[in-house]
């Protein structure tokens, strides 16, 4: 008997962005894999198990989660925001590809999800609304140095930057640094949007420049987007301003 | 009276992809803008007016939809995918940056949805596992000029690329010359995946290389992803490769 397996996307925060492909996925499964918070977003279905694991662990659960779909079972890895985006999608790849020649019969899904800069965007007007990059700035599964090229050739073309897994306790620097990278080559007003916890309850949203951004201001619940030098703020009275990148842009800039 | 004004994000395709929020968006509507096609993916509910207009009046719908909303009215103005990614979010802000100063005083809302890249990205596997852009391809709102110096940046700095707005009856070539100006810095084994009409019933996602991709493949309805030098296609018996692109890279590349 063949196996299923589906990397399932919540999006981030609270039921309002959870799909009706992404419920029902998670109706049809026998068993969920995740972490731990994550799978506290899951309503409870009879005749499921569960098995949390830690969120530095993505490739043992990857693996778990493929061992058990290829003894027949129906089994759904969960991901907040999209599953594919610096997520569980990937790690379940990397397995299929390492492992046994047998998972690569397994049927295996993969069920997107409103990723965390689409709602951060999404909360403070379309700074998104033109050209734009997503780079995780963890240096754990890459080389630091490679981040700032990254950072260098993004902000250099042009690009907005939306930046993932900007901070962690052991990755204290990072941000700082980033900011740094960034002055070089982006004015001193561009604006930077810092969204913690989008779509929960204790949702944060600020919006501040590239000169007087504070990377403190930032923890592991925190998506990031640098806007480029095209990006503008509206500000509104009585309301948070307006960020958005126009969608035309007439010369080459920076 | 002051109005509010959502702009909703359906999500692309069928209705696996409209989020809880979006759905309740749309049904507190009085007045519906979009393009036809969009607007016929929304549910009829008695009560709301539907105002449809041409895919090339993005600015023009946003001033209109923003006037009705000044009225009191409460306004929705729909968008395929995710209406923050090139798409109506940004007309509406460039429209209340110009407009007049009432207009910065209504209730404004983004309601984000799935975007077509992490669509397409879900149904061949985590191709987006990694750093990556979104770029349109679209000359008609800059110049041809700089998408080839974004194309060039992202593909040397090894981001996936994800191209919105390949080809249209008006620009037939853009797409061709983008992918010749990408083999000049990435392997010919690269992987590009071509997802036309993603979540629609008639969806079909192909996979290639950057070697053999057909630019004659591509329509008004199909997002490509190119890979990078690390983006990976995994054979599997019977059923179609898994692509994706691995989160931890260890040398800087290409």
């Amino acid at each position: 008997m063949s196996g299923r397996l589906a990397v399932v996307g919540l999006g981030p925060g609270d039921a309002r962005w959870l799909t009706p492909e992404a419920d029902a996925a998670l109706a049809a499964a026998d068993a969920l894999y995740g972490y731990g918070p994550y799978l506290d977003r899951v309503a409870s279905r009879g005749g499921q198990t569960r098995h949390a694991s830690d969120n530095r662990e993505e490739g043992a659960r990857a693996a778990a989660a493929l061992r058990h779909a290829a003894e027949g079972a129906s089994v759904a890895v969960v991901s907040g925001g999209d599953p594919g985006v610096f997520a569980m999608a990937a790690a379940v790849c990397e397995e299929v590809d390492a492992g046994p020649e047998a998972w690569r019969a397994l049927d295996i899904t993969v069920v997107p999800g409103v990723t965390a800069m689409l709602a951060v965007a999404a909360h403070v007007g379309a700074p998104l609304g033109h050209d734009f990059c997503a780079l995780s700035l963890s240096d754990n599964l890459k080389p630091w140095d490679l981040i700032e090229r990254r950072l260098d050739a993004a902000a250099g073309a042009g690009f907005v930057i939306a930046l993932y897994n900007p901070v962690s306790r052991a990755r204290p620097w990072q941000l700082g640094t980033a900011f740094e990278r960034l002055r070089r080559q982006l004015p001193a007003s561009t604006p930077v949007v810092f969204g913690r916890a989008v779509g929960r309850t204790d949702e944060h949203i600020a919006v501040t420049t590239l000169a007087t951004a504070d990377p403190t201001a930032a923890d592991m619940a925190t998506l990031i987007i640098v806007g480029s030098a095209a990006t503008r703020a509206i500000a509104r009275p009585g309301r948070p301003p307006l960020v958005y990148t126009p969608r035309a842009i007439q010369s080459v800039s920076p």
